[in-house]
């Protein structure tokens, strides 16, 4: 693994602030393009702010040292780990066609943002996403197609089982189960609980297998934990390499205490940005298959830091088709909003829109494939975007496994470090308490 | 028809200021929930200059009178039409197992936010979306799907052909038509451009099927046209009861020149919250299947009011399943948001979670189905909510043809009404030429 600085300089250089590019396995890159020279009041002191909290967070001190079971990757995905959740997957997959994975948010964002985006195995069962809604028109809908399947396992995983969605979810499915396989299906049930709760009562009592909810862990940073790594695996996917890209960006981003260090520039100039007004940032991508990941990211960023009547409000744009959508406000709207792009180095498929000698007013597009389009639509957009408004780049070779692993782990450092700067808790979500105290009431508990 | 108003105080009410209530062939009802008082700053001033802007909508005066094909319905709605787009979609139904609209943007979102929300009936054929992406691997995955099909029908739909997504799309797929029908390809075209520029150029040379894209309409106002209304006929939806949603809203919006007037009310409010610091708006639903409406409505807003540096940045949340996600940032962060919820009044499912015997502490659910359960959940997001940020609320009967019909006028008169007020003219979209042409240049054009 080696790992190289091209540039560390804050200055409000015109265009673009190389910041940081990383090579292990596979490069990482981040670059700030800030043509408007938005960020061209970051000074010592918010840096020196910064460090600090850097040098807390890579020592794993600041802020609930009871919330960071995610920071050592090792610690749930170390191997033995790993090997636990490959093996109970490969039992998973020799013999179900379909795995409902029963959670919502934190208990299934990361997962579903790899098997989203990644193209399956041949043979592999179909995942079905479950415990995310309360809407009977969506669980009708997950029912019918449950009921065109041979062999369905689920995987019925929260943190805090008094969660209404998984809840309901669960009662439902048991039914399902009980119907279409009779006295064994509580051998078709895998349940990722807190220990020594009542979800693991429940497996004791009727034999399902159970795996830990890390109580060190909130929900929305679990994707190197079983919550997030046993849906991955069952869907087929290579978690060693994900455990792999995020090991080594751990070691990267806990070893360097520089001003360099990527993590720390993009929470700080982050904070910057919204200390000066900024109110909105937007994770932007060219390949949609993203849109899961980018879920992912809105919640982490969402709760960690959407607290004490502070933070950024994230959303995201999945182009080229929301720049016939949102595209007209990010150039022209309220300069309220800068963008965080995702760049895929490498081609993931090779295809020609051909020419078949009709004059359609595209001939210009003759000889070049949909990468190279695509790409030139991600360099227009990057450039006229960021004459206006501050851009990150983040710039990863290609989607796969050891990626994800790679931007997991950078988001969740970042984030953390970012919470620290900010002056939140980012491990806890006390403003959900609101709407669920006037539920229950409703709903007579 | 019935019109019926229960309130039009402007007073600032601690909690619930009840806007109006229009019974048409289903009811549509817009409050406002506004227990933190934001909205009390609210003036005789800003309602007068609101009621100004408010006539000139109404007679369609103001801004850009070439670009108001949309605001009678019966322009490209009417009877005649609706017949025409009715005749071409059940030959279309009787011979294609999948039909594939090659738009983005405003020539798709109308279509795909009914098709995608409303339950098809048997024996339809499949609606595919191409022409949004650039992405050779979301390209090759809609192939592959094609190749499955028996029967394959194709729409071209694009206001100005020199747009790149329907462009390389149509190349691509003119390529995959002739080598799966031979030369009887050109039957299965069906082209809705502008008429007298290059696509009814090439639909006469090559005999597509051509149908108008309404030159004194803008791709985002589109959804009672051809544009919208054909694919949705082809999926199997009454048209005709979406036109006449549509056309009960126009005759009361259109009508009603007090100050009770909805469109009047949500379009002010929304332009005062914005001149207070707001800065992003929110559409907030409770089922799932709204999630392609969500998209129409953030390019309709985005784009009419993205400009001059001005606008609010449109942003939508999909709950319950969001309440895990952005819920904290809502209740706790940045005070810069206001939602706009979309309830619906009946149950479109009936289904229970069904008690076992399992004691997993949900036993206050027992008796209760997954409506009441929804029900409860949105009920008490509202009141937690509403306490904090001002919160509109639109009522509709049930998720239907009508209601969409309801629903895209309301929102197209509203958004107009809005740019109106606030200075822009909501209709073009200048800022997206700023990547385009770095973009075409790129690319060699």
């Amino acid at each position: 693994m080696e790992i190289r600085l091209i540039a560390s300089t804050l200055s409000p250089v015109k265009l673009k602030i190389v910041i940081g590019c990383v090579f292990m396995k596979k490069k990482f890159h981040l670059s700030l393009f800030d043509g408007a020279g938005k960020t061209g009041g970051f000074d010592e002191r918010l840096l020196n702010h910064a460090l600090e909290c850097l040098a807390s967070a890579q020592a794993g001190k600041a802020a609930c040292p009871d919330s960071l079971g995610w920071l050592s990757v090792s610690l749930w995905a170390g191997s033995g780990w790993l090997e636990r959740y490959r093996e109970l997957a490969s039992r998973i997959r020799s013999r179900a066609d379909a795995f409902v994975v029963v959670g919502v948010g934190g208990s299934n964002q990361a997962a579903r943002a790899v098997v989203e985006a990644l193209e399956p195995s041949e043979g592999s069962p179909e995942i079905i996403w479950a415990g995310n809604t309360l809407s009977a028109y969506e669980v009708r809908d997950i029912l019918s197609r449950l009921k065109s399947k041979k062999s369905v396992y689920i995987d019925v995983i929260a943190k805090n089982f008094e969660t209404l969605e998984p809840g309901v979810a669960f009662r439902t499915l048991r039914t399902f189960l009980r119907d279409a396989y009779g006295g064994s299906w509580h051998e078709r049930v895998i349940v990722t609980g807190t220990p020594d709760m009542q979800l693991q009562d429940i497996s004791e009592k009727y034999g399902f297998t159970f795996l830990p909810f890390p109580e060190d862990v909130g929900g929305r940073y679990t994707a190197l934990t079983p919550v997030g790594l046993l849906p991955m695996a069952v869907a087929g996917f290579d978690i060693c390499a994900l455990a792999q890209g995020a090991a080594d960006m751990e070691s990267w981003l806990r070893s360097d205490t520089s001003d360099g260090n990527i993590a720390l520039r993009y929470a700080a100039i982050r904070n910057y940005l919204y200390s000066t007004g900024y109110r909105v940032e937007m994770l932007s991508f060219f390949e949609p298959r993203l849109f899961r990941f980018a879920k992912w990211w809105v919640q982490l960023f969402g709760e960690s830091e959407g607290k004490n009547g502070l933070g950024l409000f994230p959303s995201f744009a999945s182009y080229s088709e929301d720049l016939h959508s949102i595209g007209q406000f990010v150039q022209e709207g309220t300069r309220c909003l800068f963008e965080t792009f995702i760049d895929v180095e490498k081609p993931d498929a090779v295809l020609s829109p051909c020419a078949d000698g009709i004059d359609d007013g595209f001939g210009y597009l003759d000889g070049l494939d949909y990468f190279q389009i695509n790409k030139a639509s991600y360099q227009g957009t990057l450039e006229a975007h960021s004459r206006i408004l501050p851009c990150f780049n983040i710039t990863v070779e290609s989607i796969d496994e050891y990626t994800f692993g790679q931007l997991f782990y950078f988001f969740m450092f970042s984030c953390y470090l970012s919470g620290l700067i900010l002056g939140v808790n980012p491990f806890d979500q006390p403003g959900v308490e609101a709407y669920k105290e006037r539920m229950f009431r409703k709903l007579g508990k």
